[in-house]
């Protein structure tokens, strides 16, 4: 079998463009997708799906209908499935997504922000 | 909704047993789980499922049939469902683990290493 470790910092040094998930790893039906952000995000909502968020380097907001969070390197959060959500960063931040096969990052919301969402590295 | 924000070592210092993974999240129909390892885990096999390891503190091995590989900090393992794998570790190291719900650690092994699945801290 191949046998490959992931190392995200390695991973990051690909790619500089922000907003735009990069796939890593499959799990079942599901992707690892790194991505760097910075800045505010589209709002907008997964129908369909939850979607997990995990802080690898810097801080991310999340902001929600009823108030925002933020999360921390070694951090953690679920957006649940049909909660509108509007990611940011005051500054560059390295996140970690899981979330199914196909998922588009700006959900159902079609835009500038929009990212393939099938681009591995 | 619900705002939890999920931070790994306050997770983590909520519990000292080694190998028995505990629920921290779910995503759909999967959990996210710490887990404690140190020494040698017994050699299993998940038929059904592939398994996501996350290495947030320590260096993990895991033993393949082919040979083994070495996680550290910030490393990704998938062990894809059908491979038979044993994971060991010198030292005590902290683990992420992503996997549908009610993966059994030790697989299709049960033995005095399994633990029971549906334990949430």
């Amino acid at each position: 079998m191949k046998k490959q470790v992931i190392n995200f910092s390695e991973k990051f040094e690909k790619f500089s463009e922000k907003w735009a998930p990069k796939i890593i790893a499959r799990l079942n039906d599901y992707h690892f997708k790194l991505v760097r952000v910075e800045g505010h995000f589209t709002w907008h909502v997964h129908e369909d799906t939850d979607e997990a968020f995990i802080v690898l380097e810097g801080e991310l907001g999340i902001d929600l209908e009823d108030g925002n969070i933020i999360l921390k390197q070694g951090e953690l959060f679920i957006v649940p499935k049909g909660v509108k959500h509007k990611p940011f960063a005051k500054k560059e931040c390295k996140v970690l997504l899981i979330e199914p096969i196909g998922v588009i990052n700006t959900g159902n919301v079609i835009g500038d922000q929009t990212a393939p969402s099938d681009i591995w590295i």
